[in-house]
């Protein structure tokens, strides 16, 4: 039973993408097949996107019939009674909403930009912020969360590692007291998949047309290969974990590129797995962190971890190590991360 | 940085066997050596156990000193300015406290009794109730959880199952909005142990001794090995986190008394590994629990955890299964499991 902490909270999004198209189905599933959703209906009172037009009603659009309709045409256009042709900026700064949602992809050659001046304008006015894009939080970590909290306001974003499985919510909520000492794990699902496929044989170009195919590589596949995403990815946990304020700059980056399909049979005849690990722990009290292929042992559960699933180990002072395993996530994984941020935020 | 939301929370322990007495080190604790509980140092104002003696004093006990003398002479004795001779009932029924800390043993065939009594007489005075005994919160649950909300309170047990890795706060944070459709796991040590020595060719009786010997066998060892323990981990879990209300007799249950060398070496030849699974599954819209050994393949999460380690699949309507893995706790783990749960009620 979900109790609202706002009579209907108002939504603004940036990006409406396979995740944002996703999050809508959420809200407009019907009560039946989400019966834990069904108290939550949150208003959409604008979506924006980069270049396929836009849509603000301030009273909340129509969100099944613009959803229909951009499903159908892939683009919001003048048919739509609250089509718009306004910058971004201008409706982050003035429109009334309660919390922004940037479901825009990740710039790693723009350094988390432009989504981080979005967020940044959004938290300025005390309004809160779920992200499902990286880029802010890896870029920008320290200062976005110290503005949130001067703001009195949330700039969460639980789907930006893992998706939905509960990483920052579960660091934030069930590990108080825990100094976070080690972190480690499989990230990145394109390198997991193809490294995978290299073992059966499989060359490395084919295998990353049928990730691509697949749905899950990012739209600059290199993002993936070159071990991008995965630095990315560490740099907002070992941010967060371990308040330790790093850039993914800072991460020693190692992509799959140069792996052989001998190098993974070879490997695997040995007892052996490669897999793209991420690291970050620390050598004489100084902070390492890494991105770089590994052999993992047949017996090691990082061995087990197949297909676009992840896992991550978190090692405490107070505990022995614990992991979290996500099993083959789809598209609505990540879109229930953001509804998990949502209730965070708005529900008791 | 834990913000307290009582001065200093006044605690009543009932049992002081391993896991209280590292609760006790843990609030004895250096600021150096556990930084993040640095903050929370609550005042013990009685320890009772069943047939080592009690200390009580309203204004806090030395707990330095108690801990000391109980280590040492394994009894709270005259020589302690605190020693009492009165019934736990009475304790729990008259002193001023904020929590009940529950660290006595699980009694099957008593089905959670005296515990239960105990916790249903705190809770009537709106005292809070956190529980590692397992009992409580299977033979009890729905009872006990109606009268925290009835009173207020709360009724906590995060180290009942896989001790301080969260499963039962992971639900109620982190996955908000979800119906959780199915559950399954490893959640029995010993005879995970067990299993994996008698693959390797050690006999059951050994195997069982070398467990003893590191000391995480259940003092009736039967409730290990006749599938009890897991039993009333599985009843716990789908009462909270599938909201049926069951109780261990009606888990279908498989101990591994029968299982040989020859059958374990078997399944291993085979590719597959014996596990005591718990599952919890709808078919044809009705609950179906059991615990029994399954053929696990190699290739399988669940086949890489080993020694004392643990690990729960919840399968959700909103996500792809998710995975929680606990590495080879000790006493630690569940001593957290407790300060978690005191965190959650006494910090903001």
């Amino acid at each position: 039973m979900l109790i609202l902490k706002v009579p209907v909270p108002r939504l603004l999004f940036i990006g409406f993408g396979n995740v944002g198209q996703k999050v809508a189905e959420l809200f407009l599933s019907k009560n039946k097949t989400h019966p834990g959703l069904s108290g939550f209906k949150p208003q959409v009172i604008g979506i924006f996107t980069k270049t396929h037009g836009a849509v603000v009603n301030q009273a909340g659009i129509n969100l099944e019939k613009s959803f229909n309709q951009f499903v159908k045409s892939k683009h919001f256009t003048q048919a739509n009674p609250d089509y718009v042709n306004i910058p971004v900026i201008e409706a982050v700064q003035n429109l009334d909403y309660d919390c922004l949602i940037d479901v825009s992809g990740l710039t790693i050659e723009k350094k988390g930009e432009p989504s981080i001046t979005y967020i940044r304008e959004a938290l300025k006015r005390s309004i809160n912020v779920v992200s499902a894009n990286k880029g802010p939080a890896a870029f920008a970590y320290k200062e976005l969360h110290s503005l949130a909290d001067k703001q009195s306001c949330k700039f969460l974003h639980e789907s930006a590692v893992m998706d939905g499985a509960p990483v920052f919510n579960l660091y934030r909520n069930n590990l108080k007291g825990c100094k976070v000492t080690g972190l480690s794990g499989i990230l990145n699902s394109t390198t997991n998949f193809i490294l995978s496929k290299m073992e059966e044989g499989v060359a490395y170009e084919k295998a990353l047309k049928e990730a691509q195919k697949q749905g899950f590589v990012e739209d600059n596949y290199l993002n993936d290969i070159d071990g991008w995403d995965a630095a990315v990815k560490i740099t907002i946990l070992v941010n967060q974990l371990m308040e330790a304020p790093i850039t993914p700059f800072e991460v020693l980056r190692e992509g799959i590129g140069n792996i052989t399909i001998e190098q993974a049979q070879n490997a695997c005849e040995r007892g052996y797995h490669l897999k793209a690990i991420c690291r970050a722990f620390y050598e004489k009290n100084i902070l390492q962190t890494r991105v770089s292929v590994e052999e993992v042992p047949d017996d090691h559960i990082f061995s087990k971890v197949s297909g676009t699933g992840s896992i991550l180990r978190i090692e405490t002072d107070l505990m022995n190590p614990i992991m979290v395993v996500q099993e083959n996530p789809s598209i609505q994984d990540t879109a229930y991360g953001i509804v998990s941020d949502l209730l965070s935020i708005f529900t008791q």
